[in-house]
């Protein structure tokens, strides 16, 4: 006997299917006990206690959800995607099965602040995620509940390794459930309009050709708004400088407390919940005891503690006083800068930041594989790359020039000094 | 005395300002008495006979609104325009009621179904507009009983040769409140998602330099927004391949009447209103009287005329048997087609019409002149063309391919004939 | 063998499912060629020229829509309901096909301008529904062409006479697809906020018990809302003083046809299209001609007409120069107001129209039936009527006072002698 | 010199203003620099770390916003109000800019969780907003340095006592700004439909008459609506008994520390923020200190203390495992619930609560003063208290029934034993 091939979701059917209501989808379908199961699993429950915008609700105040919100909706734009003629007949019941799992659990390896957390602490939320479904937890024992194997052919998906890459397609490719859903909740929850797009319609022009996911050529021009939708929501939203700024003050402030750590400085405040962190032993329920609710106590906590540095970063994030910010011309600038903080006092590793955004609107992964294209099915059968048949996407390709943002932040304090540069 | 100078808008607002409800704008505002005469007025009233989409909502069922709505929103996208702070400043009381007045009476020259009608009549609707501002109307009326030179300075607005360009910016440009009403309201109306834009951020950045209006750099990704949307509704919306059989039918029609009219045939139906167009002989008043009840009421008794061209065009309009349509790759296919149409007892002038659709993004409207240019405000003060300013915008603009679409439209009954091209 | 028991909706489905964009449901899909066929019938399109709302256009001026997008909407708010488990469960393959034809087609009897003209020349639009299906017309050839019975079944929905219960409810009830289309579509077109209620949940909690559609009682505050929606969106939309303004002066124009027509009075229009209406022998072919291009272009032709009281109606109708209107006290006072009106040159009968709207939320129909009354089940399986488990609808019912309205309507020009009353 | 009476705000204007993207007023506009400055205090930006919705988001997902996000939008509707021209007229500067401060900070008293905070430790979060603004913090620091009566005369607004009962109403009454943000806030974050109505229209219809604010008889219908959306708000949204559950296991936890801290107990976790308000002796600074982090920082380390009530009911909060319930019939049910739970081992002072919600949708607030009065200008001027206006207040009102609710909740694992009441 076959485990995959005789599995009929309709064996682990609820009773009485489940609907949790959305802002964004109206309504989340659970149809299956096992992801009723995982939804109330302590991994994902931790999520509701992680942001899914790291800084940006600093600058679009209300867009305050968690990833726990997204990954359910992520979860149901893979159910819909199942619900597509091409995709109900292409797949088997299994594989359905573990495509929605994917779509569900992608994001549990998320840190608390992630982006920067990750940056200071060398840790890589993908392979957290992998770990946390093969390893020791809840949402491991559900998934091993139901058959041994669930869990491994879940993280293939994620880890990009499954044999069928339709599944791989559908949960992080160019065109996945996860960007449909986070740039419609994040553009809806922001009240900015530039994250609309019309998913019915793309998902309508889904085809399979060659075991991958297509689109059908009256599909361009929907997929050309998502991509712009993309590539405005980058610019508008997330890369905006007020939320870099927080996000390098987070920075600042875990690559103290590492140094300050390392150097052996004595904290008062109990770090247990860091120190697996800090150490780089830790095992997966370590990682799930770290959520926002953690760091931002330990923040408060630094702000009582004798290191000026860490006790004056902490109290500027809890009260938003945040880096201030300018375009920063050239490296030469960069050095200048950083002597007048030092002169004035401020620690340049920790009180000057520099990045450069820059962002290629369709490849934004920078993925280099070839899931990485959307490819377009003409009326005579014929597979194109989207640039082929966008003149939009194609103009952006071929210039010559991409948008970039070069900035430092510094403190409020000594913006004055720097209005030279 | 001066009375431009000398005029305040204050000294003919209405005791109880009106509002009126607006599924796009929430509540359209008319603060002062000439405006609500204006609106009353029987030129104003026509609109709501005439569609504002033509043929699109053949298509798009639901987008089934009137020139007369959307010319509402035209006006109370200006009276935003004049609410923001560099506009409030910028002009007169007494070009402030020049330009609500233009914005609200730009479409009154407009013909039933407008574009085939101005096709096959070689009238031109700014022309008529102007004519219906300046010669005998109540539109006229109301104007002149305010101030006898207002219907030259709002025509003149019209003409693009009022002397204060920030007027004519306003009512048309390549961002002004008639696109923005139109691209808001006919998304909305047809249940698309491709027309939104951020109408509100676009006259935050507004600002006035060297008598023009320009955009604070902080605007242009709203403005790159609006002008995908823009692409994206003409390809999506209004170039729709069914919109254009149905206008092409529709032009079909006029051209038969035309020319039967010219050879001398005795029409059964009483065709007065349409004989000064035919006649070429017409006053204001003779085109106030077309609309689209007119014609339709006429497709009705063509249906009845002895001339099979006539009745046949009609009755398809009527019932919606619009003609079917395929790619047209070459001259010599389109002489081919229009000979098995002969063969088969379609008259080719009639029954087999070809169009090529192309659209260029940016420049649509074709202005050669400085109006044309959507110029950006740097925050060091200078001005650059939108092009400089946004990747987008100028990745296109350097394209070689511009998207283009070439149809031929026929009768269905010969649609198995033409399978061959 | 038995058609009706063999039928499948299988064997005539589409090969390529067409859907049709749409402002309110987003996607209404066509899944059987019959259903696109009836769409694109004559007396289908006729509908796209009939407006929906009537008057009230006249008010909520972006509210346009026609007869013909709501009768879309109705067929696809069936078309959900059937998708519910317990409609997908409770009826056959031929039940379905027939409530999806009475719910495309349960409008098309209208008249142009429906309640003026019913009212005036005595027709029911339900009547002359049936008689479009039953009789000699395209819609009535295309459901035969499947199946000779199918116009009686589609019929007898439409006459509340067919057998199952469940199938009438779907199209008319105190809760059905022809009500919650027009509120969400009115609401949305008219731009209020009045009209929306969550449709979603109430199908949910649809469920079949004694051969009728009953409700969960977890929804009794969804059909609460719903309601609450039609009451609000029957005060501040249809039941609108000005809306009301406008039937009645449309209803005195067309009065006044009668009258003339009855007396002898020699048209210079050409009535051909009025005249089977007039002489009360109509076919059904005579009625589908009639639409409001063809009434709109006799209103044209009547403000030429040497009969002041038409040709000043018409006049007044075509340029929105509506009746002014004011409470009326008493039926003494409607007396002295018509004497006045009489003294003043304005033919009372015409020109002075008084109405009362009067409504009760819960019973609108005014049916008596037992379909009338909306059932809930509760958590026991106990069925209760609605009152008996919402204190709001209780509440209402229960109170002695309802809203009404008497107003009495009059031209403008008598305004300042009516002002003692 | 006086400056109350001296006061302008034009003094105190921002050179740029600011603006604030918002979900629910599009823009929140921000023209004064003391705005901005409370805005950024510590006290407000704590706030960002307390839900606006208690338990309820654990049933409604997606309705994770703030305390914050909501401040703004009441501070955004009151200046709103300020723009109606009834009130920029019946207002001097001052009290604008007292109605302004007072709308943004009315929730800075707001405990972490703050329904089952304020149960167990006995606070009032009107108080202590009032406190706030007087004693030491830096919103204080901020109102003095404009002013030394600003404080209070912004409290005085909260506490009702100012002498102008219009700045109240604004901002705490039947229909204040308060309530109107929350529910269209509320209602578009949880994805419902319910919490709609027409607030433009209500604040159209505002007047003062006798030094308060009324509402023209034109807005009774819109207010109705307001009132009925709350009414379904409540049921639908902030009463659902899962939001109950998660309510009155909080207040478990809570009680158990409380108990716990009174017996002696020695705790291991470091509860230093909770002392202060254990012992009933705490300043503004050590209330300041709490907010949600906080809190979900303690019941993280509770889930390893050694009481195991306290780490169980920790542990059953984080991870979701909220109790059970189901519908209470007696007082003597209850008792006997409690001793089952007793024998199965559940401290019945903990795990076995039991509620009676009661809404009367009118009164909420109960207060039986005159503002809580909604009145009503009718057109000859005369005022009437809103239920004289409104036939569907008034049937609630006189209903002998009202909706109410006793439940009982439990943990899940008794669920057996409890299903015999």
């Amino acid at each position: 006997m076959n485990f995959k091939e005789d599995f009929r979701l309709k064996s682990i059917e609820l009773n009485e299917k489940r609907v949790i209501r959305d802002a964004i989808h109206d309504y989340i379908h659970v149809d299956h006990l096992i992801i009723w199961r995982l939804i109330n699993s302590k991994e994902m429950q931790r999520l509701r206690r992680i942001k899914q915008l790291g800084g940006t609700y600093q600058v679009f105040q209300s867009a305050e959800h968690s990833r726990f919100v997204h990954s359910l909706g992520v979860y149901q734009v893979v159910r819909r995607m199942l619900e597509t003629e091409c995709l109900t007949n292409a797949l088997s019941d299994y594989d359905k099965l573990c495509v929605m799992c994917a779509g569900l659990l992608h994001d549990i390896g998320h840190g608390p602040f992630s982006h920067s957390f990750e940056g200071v602490f060398e840790e890589n939320h993908e392979d957290m995620t992998v770990r946390m479904i093969l390893e020791e937890s809840e949402v491991h024992d559900i998934l091993v509940s139901l058959y041994t194997q669930l869990p491994q052919d879940v993280a293939s998906i994620i880890q990009h390794t499954h044999p069928n890459r339709i599944l791989i397609q559908m949960v992080s490719s160019q065109l996945d459930a996860d960007r449909m859903d986070y740039l419609l909740r994040d553009s809806y929850m922001s009240g900015t309009t530039y994250g609309h797009f019309d998913m019915s319609r793309i998902l309508r022009t889904m085809r399979i050709r060659d075991g991958k996911i297509v689109y059908k050529e009256s599909g361009v021009q929907a997929i050309e708004n998502y991509i712009l939708a993309r590539y405005h929501m980058y610019w508008q939203v997330y890369y905006h400088p007020t939320a870099r700024s927080y996000e390098h003050l987070l920075q600042s402030i875990f690559q103290r407390v590492k140094d300050l750590y390392y150097d052996g400085y004595v904290f008062q405040t109990h770090l247990h919940y860091l120190i697996p962190m800090l150490e780089h032993r830790f095992q997966v329920s370590d990682f799930v005891d770290l959520d926002e609710a953690v760091i931002l106590y330990y923040f408060k906590e630094f702000t009582r503690e004798k290191d000026f540095i860490l006790s004056d970063l902490s109290s500027r994030f809890l009260n938003r006083h945040l880096f201030k910010y300018q375009q920063l011309k050239s490296q030469k600038d960069l050095m200048a800068i950083k002597a007048i903080a030092q002169a004035k006092g401020y620690h340049p590793d920790y009180y000057i930041v520099s990045d450069n955004q820059k962002q290629i609107p369709y490849l934004h992964y920078g993925e280099s594989g070839e899931l990485s294209e959307i490819e377009i099915l003409d009326s005579e059968g014929c597979l194109s790359p989207l640039p082929m048949k966008s003149e939009i996407v194609s103009a952006i390709l071929n210039s010559k020039r991409f948008k970039s943002d070069q900035k430092v932040f510094f403190p409020k304090e000594i913006k004055d000094e720097l209005s030279i540069f």
